[in-house]
């Protein structure tokens, strides 16, 4: 009879245990959680928060009598394994409640800690108006200072997947809120051009949002808010409570009723690491295709290991729940003597910000930079389906792949429609080894209602693969800022697009349709520097000038791709 | 300079004229249509007639002269090709409206005709009040007549794509609809228990849905409708114009006030054959990979020719417009010299029928069984989205793989959210020759608005891997309704939801959470086929069961997969 511990009770434990039973009646299963919970829907904290689930219960996937009635898995909560005995295969508990220690022998034992909540060294920090987001105990505190404190005013320090859907859950909840960005953009998984996208929804929708901006100290405000009506000095972050003072490396200050730390995660690794087992070069704990560690009857799963990055095999941590979840089934597998592998991890992600969706899987360009892997990038922008039928929503897409043989590298969507679907699409293609090319061929869903008969993915695939055969010379928002004497652009839209719009300066106009009548207006000594709205009406000037023996580049993704790329925030 | 002339110019010819003018500026392009509209929104038309799409006018893509302009393509409106001289490379064309005659040379000509819509031979089809819907004078021919009439009732003939259109269109229009098909399901490329979910959905909808029934003859109604304020004598089945009695296979007659003809279409193949461009054995024109019919200087795309189907690569029709436009891009290519090849097709299509979607990729079981190739088969019904966020609907899907090597043959889903998502997602796998294994590790966009963890698409290759690994045995409800004496089945689902939900006649109920402590009772002599709701619960019992020593099967897709399979209609 196996003997089985594993540590942490939430994506990749319970998954492991469940399989683990599945696989082997007789195993004897126990789960260490120092929580009060386990199996709870941690994606689903923020918007809880908001209001869209209504039912905190609903969050609650499984209990420990629940568990124990389905599997036969002892979850033992308020239980942390503080540490490994690898020589004698057993560990030392301490129970929370009771404060008493104990210990228990394992045959393999699954680490699965998670991740937690990056806390920077920022004096004032311990306050009773700060939070972080990562388990109920955590949203409860938020949702009780949020009754107790009525604020008016909070901040979210952090873009990312938590951060941006805090800021969501309070502006929903009626509060006025700012969110503090270290960088120049949210949303790290995606370039700052498709950000943009999310930045100009945050400003649309009342968001305070401060880019390029650290958090450097927090102080309490002073206020009197037992008798606010007596003095008459309302405070202006919360109608209870008082508030925060934040100090800003721009020199700012700024008040506010709530602070919310959504900066990032860090793995778990302290139990792995005084137990000696390897770490990686990233931080996390080191493993084995098969989920083992250094220690052969060990193994890890989920936040707190590092995964190998799809197109380039190196190590990364890419804390998601997809992948934990299919490591954790893996990890049961192979503590029961299979053989199973998990493969590379393309972190495909998405978040919803208000009416946008922003997915992404594969490299983005910065990665690729940073690299220094050959790349091409397209963009396109066609309708999430067919643009007589109502409710199409432009899907902004930007793909990358090799520009030797096609290879998808990367590709990131945002929009209000269809965005995940086309990402997934993309993420099968990657994973399969597909090319632009095959991208061309994709036989996806179409009726008015849910696509085109050329798909958007269809569309990247057409553009992409012009490009690699030759037929199409694009060139990037760069090449239209920092242009020479001897290249000119030429807007092809239509003259009432340019007003509504805008338009490049320095742009010649003449509209698509008339351009075949103006060729002898054009300069055969410069190179012709084509941009439309999207792309698509400059890609067929393009082939015009280029048959008509002009030099010529079409600015791909056309001028909506341009706004992203200049605009700022 | 080449001289391209193209017969039809709606998807695959427009496309073709497009896609020909961007690689040569010089070429001289003519399209020949015989109808009045180039590059019209077919898939459009009957959500114009529903009133989802209000205006006309989005429905007229390009016009002559818009395309002329743009491309600088000649397009001859109202002129039909009738015939070619393929010796002297030149076909002959009649200008409709003038009834004259002429000829026009060609160095390539590429046949785009499209399919017409199949009329069968039914005495009384010629009258005022029955139509069929295939371009837009169709369409303003059944508008006049409803705006003419005003019909209370109409029956739709065939259940295909545009027939199950056309009843939501009349449905919206507040007109009674019955639906007469021929088979025993509607939408063809979905086996029998998918399509009963359709059938469900429309009789829900108070559709008068009339299986199995064939139109046998069509009679107009006696009616006085000048006066029907005098006679008092109303016609029941339109406020004007009278009706039509139709007579049904099944012995009864039906009073209807419109009939729409949607049975399916047939190639148009008339002048190809009276070329002597050789016919594929379904009837459709012969093309290669190159859309080169026999004639190398004839290329055909579209509805109008034969392609190779996915999995077997035999010649199927498949009148769809993604492939039509592929087919026309491609055919460009090659009559300008290149050497470009268009695959299989796998066949992907959807529909929208009221709140749910039905959609598939490749081979349905049907033809599986029909062409004796080996399958198998699983069920799953997960959530489109995680269960604790709002507006998650389950996706029924069906998959069909080969129980060898595990490669996908075919899928097929219905449900109310998410349907096309995980339908493209399976496409995309299929093209690119992933099996069921590989499905179990795709990464797909995740968070609670739109999607699980653990996706639908995972879940099915989790249960088709358990399967093919020996991991699961499942049955199918087959076995369950022709159960021998040495078996028993076992339903594992809670007492509430088998008298919510209902339940298999003879089943045992021992709810999963008591099975553990019930193992005695089950007889260990006797296979137990397991069955829950969805088929999750069922695979737990399952595993329990087989590591206990018993014979067990588990009914795939579980109690809901029994319904579909049961389902009369």
């Amino acid at each position: 009879m196996t003997k089985i511990l594993i540590v942490g009770g939430v994506a990749g434990g319970a998954s492991a245990a469940a399989r683990a039973r599945r696989l082997d009646e007789q195993a004897e299963i126990i789960i260490f959680e120092r929580g009060e919970h386990i199996s709870f829907a941690n994606c689903g904290l923020p918007y809880h928060i908001g209001g869209d689930i209504p039912q905190r219960e609903s969050l609650l996937l499984q209990t420990p009598q629940s568990f124990k009635r389905r599997f036969n898995v002892e979850v033992r909560t308020f239980n942390e394994v503080v540490s490994i005995d690898r020589a004698a295969k057993r560990v030392t508990v301490r129970n929370l409640l009771s404060g008493e220690q104990y210990q228990e022998s394992y045959d393999k034992l699954l680490l699965s800690p998670g991740a937690a909540p990056i806390r920077p060294p920022i004096p004032g920090l311990e306050n009773p108006h700060t939070f972080s987001l990562r388990n109920i105990p955590d949203m409860d505190r938020i949702l009780a200072a949020l009754d107790r404190d009525q604020p008016s005013h909070a901040t979210v320090v952090g873009g990312g997947f938590i951060g941006l859907e805090m800021v969501e859950a309070l502006h929903q909840r009626n509060i006025k809120v700012s969110l503090l960005e270290l960088s120049e953009q949210v949303m790290a998984p995606v370039d700052r051009e498709m950000a943009n996208m999310l930045h100009q929804s945050l400003v649309q929708h009342g968001v305070d949002l401060k880019l390029n901006t650290a958090l450097t100290g927090v102080s309490l405000l002073d206020a009197d808010p037992a008798e606010p009506e007596a003095t008459g000095e309302f405070n202006r972050v919360s109608a209870h409570g008082g508030g925060l003072r934040l100090a800003l490396s721009t020199g700012h200050s700024l008040d506010t009723g709530m602070l919310i730390l959504a900066i990032g995660v860090k793995p778990e690794t302290l139990l792995a690491s005084q137990a000696g087992l390897e770490l990686g070069t990233r931080g996390g704990i080191k493993v084995d295709e098969g989920m083992r560690t250094s220690d052969p009857d060990i193994f890890a799963v989920g936040d707190a290991v590092e995964e190998r990055e799809f197109v380039t095999g190196e190590p990364a941590l890419i804390p998601l729940a997809g992948p934990a979840n299919r490591q954790g089934r893996i990890a049961a597998d192979n503590m029961l003597g299979r053989n199973e592998r998990y493969g590379r991890t393309q972190g495909t992600a998405i978040c919803k910000l208000f009416d946008l969706a922003v997915a992404s899987t594969g490299l983005n360009e910065k990665s690729l930079q940073r690299l220094g892997l050959p790349y091409e990038k397209i963009y396109v922008h066609p309708g999430s389906h067919a643009g007589y039928y109502p409710g199409a929503f432009p899907v902004s897409l930007k793909l990358l792949f090799s520009p030797t043989d096609g290879k998808i590298l990367g590709a990131q969507a945002v929009g209000k429609d269809g965005v995940d679907k086309r990402i997934d699409v993309l993420a099968v293609a990657q994973r399969a080894g597909l090319t632009v090319y095959d991208l061309q061929e994709l036989e996806l869903t179409y009726a008015p209602p849910f696509g085109s008969a050329k798909d958007v993915v269809n569309m990247a695939g057409f553009v992409a693969s012009n490009v690699l055969k030759g037929d199409l010379a694009i060139c990037h928002t760069e090449a239209i800022l920092n242009r020479r004497t001897d290249q000119l652009v030429l807007d092809v839209r239509n003259p009432g697009e340019l007003a509504s719009n805008g338009s490049i300066e320095g742009a010649i106009n003449i509209p698509l349709d008339e351009l075949r009548g103006q060729l002898a207006s054009l300069p055969r000594d410069k190179e012709i520097l084509v941009s439309c709205q999207v792309g698509l009406r400059g890609h067929v000037a393009y082939r015009l000038l280029a048959n008509e023996g002009f030099k010529v580049k079409n600015l791909t993704g056309g001028f909506k791709t341009y706004q992203m790329v200049t605009a700022r925030y």
